[in-house]
């Protein structure tokens, strides 16, 4: 069971949402659209995506991490989720 | 006729990939894929999207900049090409 | 008592490194450097800081919030948490 | 002679107000601030970096680059100038 159990549907919306900004990024470089205006809708699907990796950070932390905490292991577990903010950092 | 006219291929296969590495994301959130998993994943993704916007980029400078610059309209062509970048710095 | 008791010297001598290369920007501006090579040095003041960051946000999750969490008063303080990593992210 | 002849003192008086707030960090982790607003500091002093990069980019686009472009040398100088954007990008 994981912690984003709950709110996979949310999860699941956001990401089928992103899909198709994803295919109208194509439809917009098939159809000569400004580069600009390109760049601009690619910032906007990055913010989406950066937005459900926050969703589940803010789920493991509340869940994964905290119960490792409460059985003594939750160093090891911070590390990991902080490695992964390092990587989103790093995109 | 715009800056990416010779490489609209490239930009479409990235694009094609990174919408179905956005598929794979849902099927991991399905699937009850690890939390960290899914974060590296959209680091990936995030990381493969940028890639798209910093080819558009460059050859929106070696096209689009240059021919405003030489037409004396450069300035005003910079300035937008570097809030796109800001915009894609603050996503 | 905060959660980086144990590591402020580390924190502090970091932030040190990070002034001296701030100071070195100024002289980079100062003798007309190469631009590229100013924004190379940015790049790495901007990675350095936020490794203080990170390392805060380590120390932080590992203390108040698990604290925080077996006092029954997690969730708000995990939010803040994330919310934190979000304006590491815009930035 | 470099693209920021003309803005030097801008850049200088940024980057002392940058120096200023990175000891207002030290200050901050000797004073026990409170770990979420240290890393609110920590977003505002790497935005404010960012900025000063941007700036540097406009003014190397404007000046070096178009001048390279002119001399039809400018793929190289755009190549360059999105590397630097990709390594802020990156950190």
């Amino acid at each position: 069971m994981r912690g984003y159990d709950d709110t996979r549907d949310d999860h699941l919306l956001r990401l089928r949402r992103i899909e198709g900004q994803v295919r109208g990024l194509q439809r917009m470089i098939d159809e000569d659209t400004y580069c600009i205006d390109v760049l601009t809708q690619i910032a906007s699907v990055t913010k989406a995506l950066q937005k459900v990796g926050l969703n589940l950070l803010d789920e493991h932390v509340r869940h994964c991490v905290v119960e490792a905490a409460a059985a003594g292991e939750g160093d090891a577990k911070v590390h990991e989720a902080v490695d992964a903010v390092a990587r989103m950092l790093r995109t």
